[in-house]
């Protein structure tokens, strides 16, 4: 078959996304395309790089960092409609047994490395209290990929500093990606990666999306339909074996302003499964997947008085409710693609390095499966 | 210690309730103490009791029935908010897949016996559509427990015509108990038993409770904390065993006026197992325990347009939420003993004899151990 | 693009199957590519199609059916280890509440119209009993999908001797796909379907999948990556509305002959919604998807005496585990496209029409973006 | 009712239990009563008790402390089958989602106060990668209740050396309870309660629970089926209110040698429920009430090579399973009430006082109601 195969320039200004190499994606994304988006949430990040070379256990390298995601803005702690979803248990994310019992939480979500949980854990617990001393809320939400092979995390880096720095830098607006915040160690189908976020539009409502994405299978890695990772790895034989490390854990952070009661974001939060799959993700033995979905809609449905009147969306509303789920799944694929397209090569410790995704060879292979965008080829 | 026995007269009308024998509980109760003090719940049933003697599978001696629990009414099949818990799974409710998806159900609750699921189910799909012909809920709640030994169960005498004659007669007001409709041939603890109801109120709400119980091991049952069944069965050796069978099953249907979404009354139905075990109950191995809760408030909450509008009682209503969590547990647990004193004794199939509880012994264990109602004495 | 389009010239013997259109899947199949390659698993169908023209409830047309399948063949409903989980519960599978405690569930699975479940569910209970006349399992499996637009379905023409023929016919080898059984009036992403079937060999161990398909929007459909059902239908405006029906509902039942404890059945019950996705789907909100997973291996865990002896894959077979997950996600989703492949354009009630994937058309699409087998070209 | 009260000479030597006082429970326990009768089992405490007067966050005054529980000995931390199951989730268990996938869980469990949970879990995984540095379980399970009235608990006192102190010092045989270790500060039914424990035997096999009681509303308080605290708190109107705080949380470790898998234990795991019951408990919706089971059987079931050979109870073995479920309840049943007997009064920050419960007037009170053990008579 003969091909035409396409340089890409790159962007002039700003970083690199999934789109503008030409990565087709469904459905219509906000203006940001990122879960800030969704008015009211924020996003803040703090991101520790330093030395090389060999690994001392509290000294480093240091490639780790903390996300802060607020539903409702850094200046508020109110509770906001919620659920989970765990697709694959091998994880954490704190705050859980309130969310299903109440449907909510209150406060910001945090995403770090595993080691660092119980220190985000405690500083959340100081920030919270220091911006709302009445407020009885003392479970935060803390979840964590593992950075284990690129970061000295037995180190546990992660200071109170550095969880306020990410919990008060927080901004609507665009969205960094790659290896930034609780991102930055993170390798993703063979390739370095972390952060990723994307959002779509659905009639009225925004649902955004925010990954943590550290899974994955090299072998299986897929864009745009086109099996990129087998193209690349063409030996299947063993493709799950020491030889290809798969990747451990993704952790899907889902907003949207659409008014869903907990029993309906519980079925938000399962469809990032489904976009995990799309990008050839199985949740894999030792992949924690454990997805979060929030409603910034009803804000702070609990906090006043005895009644609360509350709008949401009827279960009646078939096409609407259609239309969210695919948006997740849309949105979850997108933000994957998108934390393998903005992050960058990386070396840590012990001088073990990750290899970002040519871009280039991105486009010419979905050039070559007829898969690129028009208006790019 | 010098106990004055008092001797019961029994009611002069109606039937015998456990209050009436000065087994106190806690709370107040509404009019009629039973599950129709919920505004709009109304309760049918169907009593097959006929033939005696050898057990000839298809011919009897049948002794079983049918309970329809219509949550707002009979004449319509409209959807409530809900939530189910399954403390023991050796039991069947179908339609619990919808009910965890979506937080409602459309249509009445069947409560039969365990062979008779499917007959009921299908008749229920025909009364359904019959009365709802656009309806799209095909997905009726049945649930059972095993009258095997009092029944000709095989021979699944329960009919089109029986399903329809429970949802039909059924109606607001008090409620019968004891060898009536599913319970017909239930027994507890040891005792006749079957159907039970109670309710209590919560400031401006009701919670109601029905039971169908056929649980409960004869050595631990307790009313009003007197261990009635140890002193009764002296001898604790082997409690547990097939000369002392525990029964098999409990189904506990909460109703409730109270505006709660499903995340709420999904703690509402995990507490009749409290409520059970107040009277004895472990949820034994061989014991389906499900437990239904279900809300009339905000009736109908998905069929309306694209955005409905909900009252809810805030999580923040701390104390309303207890007395209703108690509610819940205080009605389960009178449900239970009023099954037991309404039941009469009966003889069922190969002339297998299960004994009512005696009334005069209740009352006297009871003032034995300084328990009985100060006005009963 | 300059491209060759192939002309299929059609099997010349037995049913079509999607691996003979050079549709490539990973991962190598059993001898049959079927459940069946799972050693003891049989299925067996009623197919009832009669009757044309206008719908006359209780008359037909019919276009319907029953699908049996016995984990340890015909001749025993002993136990097996089970897990079940329901990735969108607008849909019923009796017998869950058992699996859920338990972990295990003895007798047939049936599949049927979500109209019939109660019938079925009868009639299961007598061929168990006349099978085990000491069994104490009266909680049958039963699940279902919606066949209303092509059949009769308020008809309940499912009658008992059709439940029998589906479980007395059952066999292992090679299984029908297509309109049989209770597949016979399904749709997925708007063409024919219905049942289907595939298989996996991980080392030593087989993994099976049948999916009773009745799921998917138009558009979505996706075939080995390419956008089929965008391709087909340009225009994406309103994907999700009246004019362009999703389907309702899938079934999918996983077996494999790995020793794996109800846990870790869970996870592979899990994973079908990741073959869903693969193929368009997104879990609709009108789209019941009930998974169910068992193991052959550790047959009647529970049956003797007091303690038994188990094996069981340890959970750091990590790569194992991997690839026994990755087998159900490649099995479900071949199994969705041969349901496609293997049914006939049906016409049925009311003189409705469901056209059969166009087999020329896939193998030119495949062709077009490079996703052809090579050994089809 | 002419009674004659007797009066309690105390215990001679050692700490009061609640069947020294003559309550009355069923069940044969273990050698010490306690959880570590299942062989392996090593509890130890780490108990902050200092300063008095006013609160100043930071200094004190300080009434805290940690408790490890080593389901196989400090020496180890292999993996142990386990279960939970979440009664009230207005609490927190860290490493839950991979209790829930993969049935097990390594190391020790560490109950604590809830401001605590974040310094306990990065102290955990230290003490963890010590030990064991290869393994890879960085999942610590951390439990907590809320000491916030007597503790100065945003102090955050607890340091790494008290979680080492705790888990260092952990043994097997009597094990303290009352204002020891996490339960340093904690209340229950009003009174000052904190730390108890109980064990079962049950056959060949035995049964410990430990838990951290700070739940429970004074006017339900139940001891023997004695409502005492409706003798105490005569006015019903308001038990629920602020002038009756009900305590926040109780945490339930249940232990057994018993060879149970995962499924199992979920349901021994369930049955701390039953006995919270039996004491006047409702599980109120400020008490997060977090149960965890665990088998010390098969011990490390996860860890060597591809295949396990496991014992496991059989489901059939009804009436073993049915002691076992009963022995959680009584265990349960009398740990809380070992608690509030062995716990004495605390003044604490800004001079809070709880007051322990008389001894003298729970022995009054149940001779009163002819419940006391004729021994004690």
């Amino acid at each position: 078959m003969a091909l035409v195969f396409l340089l890409w320039a790159g962007s002039t200004s700003g970083a690199t996304r999934a789109r503008d190499l030409g990565i087709p994606f469904d459905g219509t994304p906000g203006p940001h395309n990122a879960i800030t988006d969704v008015a009211g949430v924020e996003v803040g990040y703090a991101t520790l790089i330093s030395g090389e070379g060999e690994l001392v256990i509290g000294k480093g390298p240091i490639r780790t960092g903390v996300t802060a995601i607020h539903p409702l803005g850094k200046h508020t702690t109110n509770r906001v409609f919620a659920a989970r979803f765990t697709m694959n248990g091998d994880g954490e994310m704190t705050g859980t047994h309130w969310i299903d019992e109440f449907g909510t939480f209150g406060g910001p979500v945090l995403l770090t490395n595993t080691v660092s949980v119980g220190d985000v854990h405690a500083a959340a617990i100081d920030w919270m209290r220091e911006r709302n001393p009445d407020a009885m809320t003392h479970l935060p939400v803390v979840a964590e990929t593992w950075d284990g092979d690129l970061n000295d995390h037995y180190g546990r880096h992660i200071k109170r500093e550095h969880v306020y720095e990410a919990l008060n830098s927080a901004t609507s607006g665009p969205v960094a990606e790659g290896n930034v915040g609780g991102g930055t160690g993170m390798i993703t189908h063979g390739f370095k990666a972390g952060t990723g976020t994307s959002s779509r539009k659905v009639g009225p409502y925004t649902v955004g999306v925010l990954v943590q994405a550290n899974h994955g299978n090299p072998w299986r890695l897929t864009i745009a339909g086109v099996p990129v990772g087998k193209i690349l790895n063409p030996d299947e034989t063993n493709h799950f074996s020491t030889t290809q490390t798969s990747g451990s854990s993704i952790i899907v952070v889902v907003a949207t302003d659409a008014p869903l009661l907990p029993m309906q974001l519980q079925r938000l939060a399962k469809r990032p499964a489904m976009g995990v799959a799309l990008v050839g993700g199985i949740a894999e033995r030792t992949s924690g997947e454990i997805f979060l979905a929030f409603s910034t809609a009803n804000g702070a449905p609990d906090i006043d008085g005895e009644i609360v009147t509350l709008k949401a969306l009827s279960d009646n509303a078939v096409y609407t409710l259609d239309y969210l789920y695919e948006a997740v799944i849309n949105a979850t694929e997108e933000a994957i693609i998108n934390a393998l397209i903005a992050a960058e090569t990386m070396e840590g410790a012990n001088g073990y390095r990750v290899e970002a995704i040519d871009h280039q060879q991105v486009i010419n292979l979905l050039q070559q499966y007829g898969r690129l965008n028009k208006k790019n080829e």
